[in-house]
């Protein structure tokens, strides 16, 4: 529990050590650093030992892989082995987003064995653990929420901006497929079948008092998102951002760090950069955190390429944190190797959209001179999954595996110098 | 052999069968590709058995896939199968890049059993079969290509867009990588052992003779493309595309349909759309034919995935024929399953790239509407494969089997149409 929370030090001008740990990470300046976590542009999400994590402003673009049992998919330790093999390829977070078997149980061995901010959906566990939305009461959320952020989860995922009335309206707009957020479909399921107001939005501020107390941060969900190309952009979107907006605000004053969770979902290509300049626009420039965008629907078992081209085109126009999609999105939960493949399908997305963000990258320089010197070990010590390149390359010595002797490089290398 | 090859056809106002039919298949005005083919913005590739493909203006994003054997990787029966497996899985256009084993056997044993346009490189043969650039004549490359065009090719790759000038500015652009281009490498090597001019442009007339006789497509190779991000775009580069759009028009006015081979291998992100934009004006909009490109050098193992987010930028800013990259790009030749997934990468960056073009496709919001209603069936027969759709999902019931019995779609769905 904090004294005083990160985003309180930064609004009293002080450099907090997480600060500095994040402007060496990504050569930036501590008091940039400050500055942008001041004013909400910049959200850090710690665990016990590893660096700090800053998401945001000025930052390289991060990426979060989600893992978790389904009510009919429950093998813990095969979970928690996706947890770790999410830590090794390179997630910067974890969601645990288990809604069968003993959740506690599974959120507490990852909490074990990982060392990498970890985020969770508390009305998952509420709703699963009932098993019906009639036994759910607001006492029940609330719990929850306190609960998970006492076993030390870095932050949580609230479906606080939407209303009952955002609710109706979403009866009459033209969508193919209605709402595909599961923790936004929880929080409204509960709410009609209660006859309620968001329990979320209604008892916000104790939520906040809970976030601030153990120095977590919210995420603030996106209930409203597109199923699908078709449905995108439509008014319950655009709501839900307004209203996000405005509890992100409140949130900042009383010393919590936010993300905004947006525009995930399916968005057609040429729509991502103006949704995500609306996006930044609409929220002071906090903090985006985007699944996907898949910008076509008939990708299926190759989502994560379609949607490692949208997470590309996202981060490239601003996005800061992007969710992974895996080759099993909307046929299943991944297995291990469909959650390496979207680790890194979404690497790659991140570091395509820091070149737009900040220009060219050293490291493909590096690389690109060690390729020209066949030094095959040096290459992929710089690849980015370096050991995948090593099991598809048969040969360490100095030959062009892909030409043989007819190897362009080698030929040139010897006329252009001269040497024949 | 034709009377008149189909280029002079629109020439002469006449609309050939062959622009029937790619009007039909791409929802166009016959008249329409008639006018395109006679301005030289669609090329036409026919193969006996299947109906003419169109690359170029208004028409989809098409994208080939490159097999063959190397000098020390030699197993013909696995690049037949390669080349089926390429048309099965929905490559438009074949290249046969065999330096290895029986050459004429390997592409006659894909002619006999593939239907899908065929391309190739005849320098490569010519060197592969005499072992040295010494012994090779002028006669020997002329007649290489002869003889290929005669076994029923449809498009032949010469790297005749460069000069002895060329290669000696190429010495002093600073660069990491050097030439890149097999073909353009063998051709240079040729020049600078005999020291010669380029054969393919001092005999520019006698090859569009033998072009025309077969009505074949001639495809200008890409010598001077970048081999990394560093290298991309210098004067090596923009030389050759002056000079590659000098032959064209030349062939153009002999009645030969032409491919403009560009920008591929390696392009930073933000770069790729002007660099289309000048390739397509410097060429009076001829069809533009990029591999790739690959927007960063690091995503080794996984360079498929890279290429795809490039070849969704390039297509989507006016490239119209995709050359795939695999996952074994740098690293060895693609395996089966490895030129699989290269083509679905390649399907997913053409069908982004369209919908940039072109705006939504409908297929998206009919596979939306099969989603919503769970026919698993139905969604994955309008997949871009099916297939693996099937491999991945494990059951056929209606049950949403990333979420079990918390289903966002069927718990609003109840909630929403007020069942609940």
């Amino acid at each position: 529990m904090a004294d005083e929370s990160l985003l309180e030090k930064a609004q009293a001008g002080q450099i907090a050590a997480q600060f500095k740990e994040i402007a060496k990470l990504e050569q930036q300046k501590p008091e940039h650093i400050m500055e942008w976590v001041q004013n909400g542009k910049i959200t850090i999400m710690t665990r016990g030992g590893k660096p700090s994590l800053g998401i945001g402003a000025g930052l390289t673009t991060k990426i979060n892989a989600n893992i978790g049992t389904s009510s009919d998919n429950i093998h813990p330790e095969a979970e928690v082995a996706k947890a770790q093999v999410a830590e090794k390829y390179g997630a910067d977070t974890i969601s645990d987003l288990s809604m069968g078997g003993k959740i506690d149980r599974i959120r507490e061995e990852i909490i074990k064995v990982t060392r990498t901010p970890l985020t969770t959906v508390p009305i998952y566990q509420v709703v699963a653990e009932r098993g019906s939305f009639k036994n759910v009461d607001v006492e029940d959320i609330l719990s929850a929420i306190k609960k998970q952020l006492g076993h030390g989860i870095s932050s949580v995922v609230l479906h606080a901006g939407f209303s009952r009335n955002m609710l109706e309206k979403l009866r009459k707009v033209d969508r193919i497929m209605g709402m595909v957020s599961k923790g936004g479909a929880l929080t409204a399921a509960w709410m009609i079948e209660h006859q309620a107001q968001n329990p979320l939005k209604d008892n916000f501020g104790e939520v906040l008092e809970y976030l601030y107390e153990y120095d977590a941060v919210l995420s603030l969900g996106n209930t409203m998102r597109s199923g699908c190309i078709h449905d995108m952009k439509d008014t319950a979107q655009l709501e839900e951002i307004k209203l996000n907006a405005k509890l992100a605000k409140l949130a900042n004053k009383r010393g919590v760090q936010v993300i905004i969770e947006g525009m995930g979902g399916h968005v057609q290509a040429q729509e991502i950069v103006p949704f995500v300049k609306h996006y930044k626009d609409a929220t002071d420039d906090r903090p985006l955190f985007v699944a996907g965008p898949l910008p076509i629907d008939v990708a299926v078992g190759y989502d994560h390429i379609a949607a490692s081209v949208g997470g590309a085109m996202a981060s490239g126009a601003g996005a800061d944190y992007l969710c992974y999609i895996t080759p099993a999105e909307h046929l299943g939960l991944p297995n291990i190797e469909q959650v390496r493949e979207g680790i890194m399908a979404f690497k790659i997305a991140a570091y395509i959209g820091d070149t737009i963000k900040y220009g060219p990258n050293n490291r493909d320089r590096v690389l690109a001179k060690h390729r020209q010197q066949q030094d095959w070990g040096a290459q992929f010590d710089l690849a980015l999954d370096g050991e995948r390149a090593r099991e598809i390359h048969p040969v360490s010595e100095k030959i062009c595996t892909m030409c043989g002797r007819y190897c362009a490089l080698r030929i040139m290398e010897n006329y252009l110098k001269g040497n024949k």
